[in-house]
């Protein structure tokens, strides 16, 4: 039987004078057994002084840590300088209130020290120290007398001593322990007559409290890291008829304040940055801290064959994840990529998905979000202006005035940087002094001869700029007549973007954009961002970028946006590490949905080939997203146009067009299928569409081999609207598949094509030019030849040819050229010309964006 | 004599029953009529449902709010539904929580809703809920006392009637009563022995003390918002000898956590959006918030005439306030501009300050920041592309065409958007309806008719890429031969940056951005943002870049970073926000301490001119920063080069050259005195300086009128060093001046040009070039005469000639040329050419810059 009291500044107890040897001390102890499995876990703080280094066993803090090591807690001790000021203390203090590894802290410290404001510092949830519990004066009198009742000790007629209390409270504990039968003895704490059993008792009972407050704090510590059904506080959603627009619907939500979203899914505050209250970044040290947690399930959406009228792969990648969190309760997130400025002011809008299937704030999302397009426009830049700069300088001066530059003397001293000495390797060169090297190696060395005709790096921003298409660069007079051609790129072109998505940490980024290749020199040899000597700024300026960022939709479900490569001279999914984090954080039995872009046949093909294969995960099912509408452009219904009303085959009822269209969808599963993972069509309902037509679609997926097809309102409806896919994806994605690639990395690269052409797209054969023949042969040489292939093809046909709808046959699939991002890793051959900067139309959409300068709220984005 | 005590459900109050009606009642009513000065400021929440709407007099929460209202607390109510869920109460507390303008909740629900988690849904702050608190368990027996014993009336032989009380806590309570020799009652909340006097009475009482909660809560709320001195919690700073490098120094040091620094200059947490852990921004209400706040002393931190060697203005600027508010304990803050990322890869290396006096983490000032770069750029570069799209649509439409794609039918419905409907009336086109419009002024509204060969927008990129000076755009066949030569500059050159750092809020700053001009029309007309149909998007884009960031520095004390505009084509000082924020933040007692670019005769001369003009602040005391080096290179030392020893003259002391020297010194003091601020010449010292050199330049600084000249240290020191510079700011500060402009508005462009360059340049006269001639006359007509001067000089000499250094005389300003910025609001005469984009060098900073993929760690920046 122990209670702690407070006095001015000391531990005491009070001690149940005939119990305490026996049945007390015996129940404590078991108690702290029972918890001690996580003591080695649990880490307790000293802060002392060295005044208090002298070795008294009279010394009652002395004695406590004594008792803690003896528990087996781990105690750190921080030793400040005899003299140190208040100050100190509470920063020292404050620093460890934000470490969540620190469960406790005790202050070993003289009396002079323990000022108010140094108590008070102290964190609640550290608080492994009742003393200053009680000295803030927050005693909980109920949970004292329950705590007492679950001893199995009867208190009548028990005696009690009362040490070192005082006032008030002193007078409330005595009646409470009267009323309760007890007898009560008080004594001062330095009172000259306690016994020396009693002076060990209380600080054993008082050390034996202390270490299981720590443990019992470090083991709430520990529970909390580990998997658990997320207490996730959907956001209600009230859905109007007739829907408003997007930009309506989002305002009209609130959302949760990011910080309290993370903490629902169980993410620690030092887990997170916040960028305002809506968005946050998520560090990867998550990824170690849940390292033995297993996988949730894993989901692709994926479309049919794009078409002008639209498929919603965004909705229901949202409205699923809306359905398995707000409705089914089961832990999910979606692994949306971040959209590219340039079209929100171009002519597509935004890209949070739509209807009441959203993430929000959708300005947010849509603009600059936490900066990562801004970073690699950045460091994409910085690249080119090195690639310039350096032709420039090699140009215009001599071997020996680069050198004497490029490794100048500081201060009497030369020598090579870190990235220098790693291209003087890369040269074969095993020198370290500059003074050693011969006039060969050193021209060898100053000189990466790049070739400008042979640059293939390319600046980009992210602004839809038509007239950056082609242009002409370095016509200054500074730069001495050395002009030349090429072309901006929109800034998700990039190749540092499909790094950011393809990459799984830091190291393995650095190493990434290291690799790059930015052109060849005049001799043929690959000249790479090491090479310029960019790779450590590079890295330096992606080091926010590769967190990313955490979101929420409309029902206020986590959502993660990371990285947008483009879909045709890229990959087009999401980032491989927010699938990982993701994965993690739902845990077990959860569900993480991801979006792959354009069609199954280019998205899904390399999200299997190329993303999964880099990161290792293997899908559980696949949702394939189509539309009545679609499917009949696909049957052959008319072409559309912007502005005009819709032809009335898409309004009215046409059973044929359905039918015929539904060979696209069909061959779409068949693609699937043949990587071994099962499908479910979710048929993405428009009002227009009849009963007949959304059951015929659905009748035709299940009799093309999808394990479920079902009809989604999550646009009108929300979540709610979504709920019978979520059921199919849970019980699909129980089931085992048997994942496989569709080609060997070590298969040829022409084996490589070949077998996505036919397997893939339905083409015949391939047909190599000569460019490609010869970039496949110079790649051989180089030794890329054993990385995935990224086809470069239009989205709008199963072949190469756009307007071919439906399932083309009968046609050979022309390869024009083959370019390598070997940073990113992937070989992209290109089918027909591919634009990689949009353009704005006549009317952009910036005509109607606005911002209300007094209430802040931003008009016409969609 | 009141005590709130807890039942399970209901309010309940023990009263004291002799003295409720006189005494104690009147007590309670005479504190709480001391308070009421605050309760229309006061406000509270009442969550309930329809079910609580029955209009009983015996309902006593009804009775409550009658009271409330007759009290004149603001009382909000929140109607949920009848049947409403758990979660959607819950849902409505969390906003309240959050909403810094409530001051109490009261929760007006049937009993079925006051579940646990609804109650502790309750944020403490707000609770003024007695009844909460104390089912909470949290009793505090001490305030309990104490608050009882402030109360004058002796307990003694007094009734106390405890209504409601249940278990431990009644008995506890009834011991203590009787302790004090009361006599004690018990009675249920329910009894039907009450009278109706105690009836009334009680509820009387439990309004009236729920009411002094809230007006105490909401008193206390108020007083926050008035101005005290900071409690500024400053880190220790223990500089190392040598001086470490700077990415060294800042690492050491742990900053505070962002929001602790807002918490402790007053900022409220609504007003904070933190970007991470170590800067946030700050919303612009809180300058409504502050508005009846006086302002601090206002120091403008300006230097001699800039050498190669450096003077040191941005560390001066923060080792002040270091030594203000880290040694002197008085409120300031540094309002600083936020660096270009070009020269940190470039040559120049960062810019958030050096040695012991920097802004940290200063990896996070030099790089990313919060994005406001980055907006920047992709505002500024949304402009370019809608130009040139522009063009070529106008190219290559017919106008009725471009009309119909202008103003297209959407759902049948053609409209204007409001953005087109200020274009028409600039046109004096009073039409709302699209189809009421003649082929003429169909014409004049679709055709900007823009000429290629004035456009005057250039493209941004924050990379220093010099290949992009000059170059050929539109070359793509796509752009149908409409090439045309146009350059990038760098970001910060942009006249959006102008315009964020002279804008003074969201209205003003979305004006601004209309009215920039990007070129003319073929026949002569200025185009505007307006005209491209652009300004709302631009908006958009900068609404988060217009609020300042808060970071901190090296001791703790804190910095706005915020802007930073070129220093000759545009005026190159931080923003008027920030600054405007800073004064309301210091309060009355306080200095914020700002920075001008390069020296006093061009930084500070705009500072006065166009940012004071703009702001309408005035400027208190100027410190004038020198170095002994940089005036002996005025007086006439040899020419230093990167990376050779410097020349003996700047080692060993020369008492000549310094003396000469101060003639540059002397003029930029007497420049100063020409807008009527005092000024104190801070000397930067430098360990090669000697005593005598020191004492020689104090001496001529203090008999050419500076106010006081001192000696700095902090580079070595930190604040500690300065701490002589911010007593003398201190002293000079609270003199009066008589600050002035140094031209009118009013006067004619070549007479405001010829002030600038004859009383500030010391020049005989200026000449204008045909060109220039020609542009005032078009800037004339145009009405644009009545805008302030922004000069577009060399920084290296007081005249245009670089070389001349100390004090050049006899010279004539030639003005090549003659630009407008109409939105940021000057006109920048060209004299010389200015590069608007640096290079990289052979060995760019680069080379040396890593990121530690392990520990995350920077290494090179400087």
């Amino acid at each position: 039987m122990v209670f702690l009291a407070p006095s001015a500044s000391q531990f005491s107890v009070i001690l149940q004078k005939h119990s305490i040897g026996q049945k007390c001390g015996h129940i404590l102890f078991l108690m702290f057994l029972k918890e001690i499995s996580c003591a080695h876990q649990a880490c307790i703080y000293l802060i002392k002084n060295t005044e208090q280094n002298i070795n008294s066993v009279k010394n009652h803090s002395n004695m406590l840590i004594f008792f803690f090591f003896f528990f087996g807690l781990n105690v750190m001790q921080i030793c400040l300088p005899h003299q140190c000021r208040e100050e100190e203390v509470i920063e020292e203090i404050l620093r460890l209130n934000e470490d969540s590894r620190v469960h406790g802290i005790f202050l070993h410290l003289p009396q002079s020290f323990l000022s108010k404001s140094v108590r008070n510092a102290i964190k609640p949830q550290k608080d492994v120290m009742v003393k200053v519990t009680l000295v803030r004066g927050n005693l909980n009198i109920q949970n004292f007398l329950s705590c007492n009742s679950s001893l199995d000790a009867p208190l009548v007629g028990k005696m009690a001593v009362l040490l070192g209390l005082e006032g008030p409270l002193k007078v409330t504990l005595q009646f409470l322990l009267q009323n309760n039968g007890m007898m009560v003895q008080t004594r001062q704490w330095s009172s000259k007559h306690l016994s020396h059993f009693e002076v060990f008792t209380k600080m054993f009972v008082a050390a034996v409290v202390i270490c299981q407050h720590v443990v019992r704090s470090s083991r709430r510590w520990i529970q909390e890291q580990q998997y658990q059904p997320w207490r996730l506080r959907p956001l209600k959603l009230q859905p109007l008829s007739p829907v408003p627009s997007d930009i309506e619907i989002s305002r009209a939500q609130t959302p949760k304040p990011i910080s309290q979203l993370a903490q629902e899914i169980g993410l620690l505050p030092e887990e997170l940055e916040a960028y305002g209250n809506t968005k946050a970044k998520v560090h990867l040290s998550l990824l170690n801290r849940l390292q033995h947690q297993p996988n949730g399930k894993y989901v692709l959406v994926a479309g049919i064959t794009p078409t002008p009228l639209g498929e919603g792969k965004s909705t229901v990648t949202i409205g699923l994840v809306q359905a398995l969190s707000a409705h089914l309760k089961l832990n999910s997130f979606a692994c949306l990529r971040q959209p590219s400025q340039g079209p929100t002011f171009g002519v597509k809008g935004g890209a949070a998905g739509g209807g009441y299937a959203q993430v929000i704030p959708m300005e947010e999302f849509n603009l600059h979000l936490t900066g990562d397009i801004h970073a690699i426009t950045a460091a994409n830049n910085l690249v080119a202006a090195a690639i310039d700069a350096r032709i420039l300088h090699e140009a215009t001066q001599s071997d020996r005035a680069l050198y004497s530059r490029l490794v100048p003397s500081v201060n009497g001293v030369r020598c090579f940087s870190p990235i220098q000495m790693a291209r003087l390797q890369r040269l074969g060169i095993n020198k370290s002094d500059p003074s050693d090297l011969t006039p060969e190696e050193i021209r060898a060395f100053v000189r990466l001869d790049l070739d400008p005709e042979k640059v293939t790096w390319q600046r980009v921003v992210d602004t839809n700029d038509r007239f950056l298409r082609k242009i002409t660069v370095g016509q200054a007079n500074t730069e001495k007549g050395h002009a030349r051609q090429t072309q901006f790129d929109i800034a998700v072109a990039s190749e540092i973007m499909a790094i950011l998505a393809l990459t799984d940490g830091l190291g393995d980024m650095r190493a990434r954009l290291g690799r790059m290749v930015v052109g060849s020199s005049r001799n043929g040899q690959p000249i790479t961002a090491d090479d310029l000597g960019v790779t450590g700024a590079l890295a330096v300026l992606m080091k926010d970028a590769i967190k990313p960022t955490l979101m929420q939709t409309l029902e206020g479900t986590p959502v993660f946006v990371h990285a947008g490569p483009f879909a045709n001279i890229a990959h087009g999914n999401s980032s491989v590490l927010a699938d990982k984090l993701a994965l993690k954080l739902v845990g077990e039995e959860g569900y993480v949905v991801t979006e792959a872009g354009f069609g199954a046949d280019i998205g899904m093909e390399k999200f299997f080939n190329i993303k999964c294969r880099t990161s290792g995960l293997t899908p559980d099912v696949v949702v394939l997203v189509a539309t009545v509408r679609a499917l009949k452009m696909h049957g052959g219904g008319p072409n559309v146009t912007a502005g005009v009303p819709l032809p009335k085959e898409y309004i009215n009822e046409n059973l044929q067009l359905v039918a015929d269209g539904c060979s696209n969808l069909k061959k779409q599963i068949q693609i699937t299928h043949l990587f071994g993972v099962p499908v479910i069509v979710a048929l993405n309902v428009f009002k227009t569409d009849t009963q007949a037509e959304i059951d015929m679609v659905c009748r035709i997926a299940e009799a093309s081999g999808a394990s479920a097809a079902v009809q989604c309102h999550h646009w009108s409806r929300g979540g709610w609207g979504s709920v019978e896919l979520a059921h199919a994806v849970k019980k699909v994605a129980s089931q085992k598949n048997h994942f496989q690639f569709l080609y060997n990395l070590q298969d040829s690269i022409v084996e490589k094509i070949r077998s996505i052409a036919q397997k893939v797209y339905g083409a015949d054969d391939i047909e190599l030019s000569p460019e490609a023949q010869a970039k496949i042969d110079y790649y051989n040489q180089q030794g890329f030849s054993a990385l995935p292939i990224c086809m470069a093809k239009t989205h709008l046909s199963l072949s190469h040819m756009p307007e071919k709808k439906g399932v083309p046959t009968g046609f050979i699939l022309p390869i024009r050229d083959i370019r390598a991002s070997i940073g990113a890793g992937f070989i992209y051959p290109l089918v027909g010309t591919m634009s990689t900067m949009p353009g704005l139309p006549t009317r952009p959409c910036f005509y109607d964006i606005d911002l209300d300068p007094v209430t802040e709220e931003i008009k016409g984005l969609f």
